[in-house]
């Protein structure tokens, strides 16, 4: 493709994206088709001959877009928000136009040092511990999600906790890492690539009220555990649970992970974000003091599309400890200096794309204040909607919701357990078919709940108040 | 940002890469940017108010350019080319812009399922064995990159070859990984990450003259390990290596895997994707029979902007067995109704980008037609170069350099040993700080070679002639 190609092209697709930033709002949220619909629609064999970018563009229409379920849809409520910004997928253009590969410093400069100073930026706006900076031990990368960093941050802490003997002769002996039943799935599977084990996942007790973890029994099992002759790795608080927004005792579990010698990672992968605003930052207590690594996602409330996760550590030493290789091919004079930062050795890949760009272009497109005002809009919005459920008799909230997450359920007038259980998942599948509005469900105590995750820069008072009068019609008539 | 706003800047950005591309030559290859020079250009501080995009585009010539090194310049010759092209930019765009995620089938069918078209596409284009197909027990899947792919193989091969223990309990005893002196790099780190150990990587010896990995001494070492207790995982055959383009004999080393029961996984990062061409078909040889696994990138020669890693598996039960997990919130009718895939159980993180529309956009844009030209231009390029250097007394050429790549030196008269490594080093930091053309180097018996990676779409013969010539010069005056 020619650059003039390229540029007459690249208008019909910037066109194409702000007509459907237009539109979107026609389009059902969850996507109708079935199982093998789009396959179906996409012919069996590649072309032969090259076709005109038109064709690609008509297919996206008539193939892809059935089958898309609309995530910046403004009634998308089924998962944490995905945001994408017009300065996100400008910068994610450039990042591709550029094509370059940043594994080494070497290999484009700018690629890393903008990716620091970013890191460093949102560490600022999210008032962060200054040992996360890049001007002392730890500093901050982009990986490609929340997995990944926790993956890393297992890798890492092992390499502490066992002076590099996994790495170097293979897991031997039972290791084992802390959860809670809220954590998120991503620390079972991290603990099972690493070769720690899933049986090894030690599952500490929760609140049943707050549904956060409790640093007593947290305390317990790790003493048990070492006495039992187990190495303790890595503990995981979690800022914002996936199923409900529970957030963990951050400080007093560090406590904990201190005196126990045990690495804390705290995964607040959707919530942290939030601390962008003063009115949040109480979310960040026992940080400074306590955690080993964090991480958070600008792609899901921080209007930066998919993949950018930001995550810190207040040490790179067992990072680059676990995860440096340096074959003779990437051997280069900056890299043998130390006076450069190579990112590779942060990452469970070799490669990495400019991600820093599109970060860089979100935070000067809406600046401190505009980021605040993103994330104050979603709790605004959420707020109002917990508040007109918890005055509605036929429902109930739950308890607390201080972020952009509701839970709740209808009360089902002499139904209970399975039974209301069963009515609310109908309901979740008649509202979701309808195309108006998309939820998704979780279980709390055993007991279905529905969640409405409300965040997406679309997403006004009306959506929200018509999905509300939606969900109250439909569970009136089911 | 309004779509209004995004059409605009949208054309503004799609003309600032546009012009990119007609002026790359005018920059210096290799940034002459001294470490800490990006990150000085950078503000200390994030902005507190937005700014329009025409300031950031104002800083992307003014601080990162500088910063850059120019991965789709013609000369560029240091790496294994990492392909931008019009299509795939613009692929990328689109994918930013729908802003899906496609962790599972029902967060968007049309992300999964244009992927599972696009991979048997590519398998076909490529001519790979049929059960690598979505419709038999096989099939494909988008990685981040090689190194996530190699990470995910050794997951399926331990899981397959310990019935699921270690991912249950953790890795117990010694489990082995086989690679050879030549293998990349991410194999051992993988095997680092997965909790094998560095030091259970055993390293197969190679035949001095083609570097390919020698089939008999693979069987003594299987025997060996098997006899003393170790569980042997995983063998990493090689078509296309790093360092030099040597190929290992898959179907030999396939024989031995089949009668130890060891799983067999072929990394083709690089010029997996030369067999588009026919000619070029003989590097399959062995994968019908013998490959559980097979990755290649299109993001390096197939004019596909990083990352898109193609993986595929002769049977996807292993895979699942070791990377599925399914907590409640992820539940639902489709998953459970066992009729969709969910590619989130293909790989290391949870979230997906919808990464198969670039692939796509490459496939319909080139045809296999215009695959099979670029891939061709590459190889005859490469094949002119190692010709002019075999024909000149002053140099040496490595041999076979089947691909793009041409490994050789300047012979030094008078000189030997490290005092020609020493020179030939200093010519190639020499040519890299002249800014006309970049290269890397490797080492083959413990000796310099400079390797020249000739595949660039923008390369033509008078940028190979030119750099020839720049070589010979600088050689000569050294």
């Amino acid at each position: 493709m020619t650059p003039e190609e390229f540029r007459r092209y690249g208008r019909q697709v910037v066109d194409w994206i702000a007509d459907y930033q237009e539109r979107i709002e026609s389009y059902p949220v969850l996507s109708r088709a079935l199982p093998g619909e789009v396959l179906a629609g996409l012919p069996e064999h590649p072309p032969e001959e090259g076709e005109g970018f038109d064709a690609v563009l008509a297919d996206l229409d008539r193939v892809v877009l059935p089958g898309i379920t609309h995530w910046q849809h403004p009634s998308f409520f089924a998962y944490f928000p995905a945001n994408a910004s017009g300065p996100a997928m400008l910068g994610e253009l450039l990042s591709a136009g550029l094509g370059v590969q940043g594994m080494l410093w070497a290999t484009s400069p700018a690629c890393t040092e903008l990716e620091t100073r970013v890191l460093d930026w949102l560490a600022e706006l999210l008032d962060l511990p200054a040992r996360f900076r890049s001007d002392g031990p730890g500093g901050g990368v982009i990986q490609d999600s929340a997995s990944g960093a926790a993956l890393v941050a297992i890798l890492a802490a092992m390499h502490r906790a066992d002076g590099g003997a996994s790495g170097r002769d293979g897991v031997t002996g039972r290791r084992t890492v802390y959860v809670s039943s809220q954590t998120h799935s991503s620390l079972e599977k991290a603990a099972r690539m690493a070769g720690i084990g899933a049986a090894n996942v030690r599952v500490v007790d929760v609140d049943p009220g707050t549904l956060a973890m409790e640093p007593a029994h947290l305390d317990a099992l790790l003493a048990e555990d070492a006495a039992a002759g187990a190495l303790p790795v890595l503990v995981c608080a979690t800022v914002g649970t996936t199923s409900t927004t529970a957030v963990d005792p951050v400080r007093a579990i560090g406590e904990v992970c201190r005196r126990h010698g045990v690495w804390l990672h705290v995964d607040a992968a959707y919530a942290g974000v939030a601390a962008v605003c003063p009115e949040f930052r109480w979310i960040n207590d026992g940080l400074a003091e306590h955690a080993d690594s964090y991480s958070t996602n600008p792609h899901k409330w921080l209007l930066t599309n998919f993949d950018c996760n930001a995550m810190w550590v207040a040490d790179r030493e067992p990072l680059l400890g676990a995860l440096s290789i340096l074959p003779e091919y990437l051997r280069n004079r900056a890299s043998a200096s130390g006076d450069v930062v190579d990112y590779r050795d942060w990452q469970v890949p070799l490669g990495r794309r400019f991600r820093a760009l599109k970060l860089w272009s979100v935070i000067r497109w809406y600046g401190a204040e505009g980021l605040r005002e993103h994330v104050r809009t979603g709790v605004r919005l959420a707020q109002d909607l917990a508040a007109a459920i918890a005055d509605d008799p036929a429902f109930e909230v739950l308890e607390p919701h201080p972020f952009g997450l509701v839970c709740f359920r209808p009360r089902w007038d002499g139904l209970a357990g399975d039974a209301a259980d069963a009515e609310t998942m109908a309901l979740m599948e008649r509202l979701n078919a309808s195309g108006d509005l998309y939820l998704t469900h979780t279980k709390v105590g055993g007991r279905v709940l529905l969640r409405m995750a409300i965040g997406a820069p679309a997403t006004t008072d009306a959506h929200v108040r018509a999905a509300w009068k939606r969900i109250r019609e439909e569970a009136a008539a089911g």
